[in-house]
């Protein structure tokens, strides 16, 4: 199904800055009159973010890895369905912090072939375009030092001790169509400017 | 993996009896020095219990049956996982009140192939027995009524009206290896002496 909309992720370890990037890029479009639609993972729908409570929630810490992927498919199917596929079909653009490409990187690895296939049968929507914000691992760790630490930021501090900025640039070299590797320890302007221009040249 | 204890679960319509003859079945093998773990679904551990309040909330009416699939497959294999597995190791007879058969039956018909082969890739445990009580539609919906009503039974009562207990006479008949379908309009006593014995049979 062809969408008159375009689906932007932006990607990358935590602490590479992506939720203020997600922001910036919305609100330049806005500036252009291009409709658009901000939106987060795991959560961004009602039932979403539900489940998203349940990924962070400290009485969960033992949740395995397979129970894991289940969630974060159940939760991007119903985003997909109540937020993502219906901004897409009003020919919006989506705006997404987050998406398949996370879940491959933390939950995946050994599990890859397992969350590919669960993508197809119940997702079956990629993005247009993806940001990844590169970043080295000792310099994400600086910025999330002025962060409030929650049970949620453990498990990813956790996660990237396993070189997820590495797994990020191997997904970006693999789907290079698809991908644009963004070095992330520029200024915050720059590094907006640089995804605004990128998406204005997709949508043109 | 083959388990040292045995896998029992109890299907059926809601209204057939299931929770109360899960209870007596427990206490009557109990008696009999078997060890014994009484359990459910959606739920049973506390992450699946945490999914059942998604599945069950009143502001969750509109999640797809594809997400629900999901989520009743991340409970599930959680619940495998932190006391089906376990108790089973540990030489138990396992009593389960809903297991697969109910999301055949409730979630499944134009989706059974998809429920399978999430069933084969991440649960991958059959029960060793299940009993289906087999009850009449109209007499179910006689017992229910004398049941506190929330969304979640509400949302069961709209299921079995799409002949919910002529799914579960299917099940039991394509499967009779597996399955023993019980007549649940007999009294309490006597469905449950039934159900004793064949379980004893089964552990003989």
């Amino acid at each position: 199904m062809i969408s008159r909309g375009t689906f932007v992720t932006i990607e990358g370890i935590d602490g590479s800055g992506k939720s203020t990037q997600a922001r910036l890029l919305a609100e330049k479009l806005g500036m252009h009159d291009i409709p658009v639609v901000r939106t987060r993972e795991p959560g961004g729908s009602p039932c979403g973010e539900a489940i998203r409570q349940i990924l962070k929630g400290k009485h969960h810490r033992d949740i395995s890895r397979h129970t894991e992927i289940l969630l974060f498919t159940a939760a991007r199917r119903d985003h997909i369905e109540k937020v993502i596929r219906p901004a897409l079909d009003s020919g919006a653009v989506v705006v997404c912090d987050r998406f398949l490409d996370s879940t491959r990187v933390y939950q995946g690895r050994e599990h890859r072939t397992i969350i590919d296939r669960l993508h197809e049968r119940f997702i079956g929507l990629n993005p247009d375009l993806t940001f990844v914000l590169d970043l080295a691992d000792s310099l994400a760790t600086e910025r999330r030092r002025h962060r409030i630490e929650d049970d949620w930021r453990l498990k990813i501090v956790r996660a990237t001790t396993h070189d997820a900025s590495g797994l990020f640039r191997d997904i970006a070299r693999q789907d290079p169509e698809r991908c644009r590797l963004v070095d992330a320890s520029q200024t915050k302007s720059r590094v907006s400017e640089l995804l605004l221009s990128e998406t204005l040249k997709m949508l043109s």
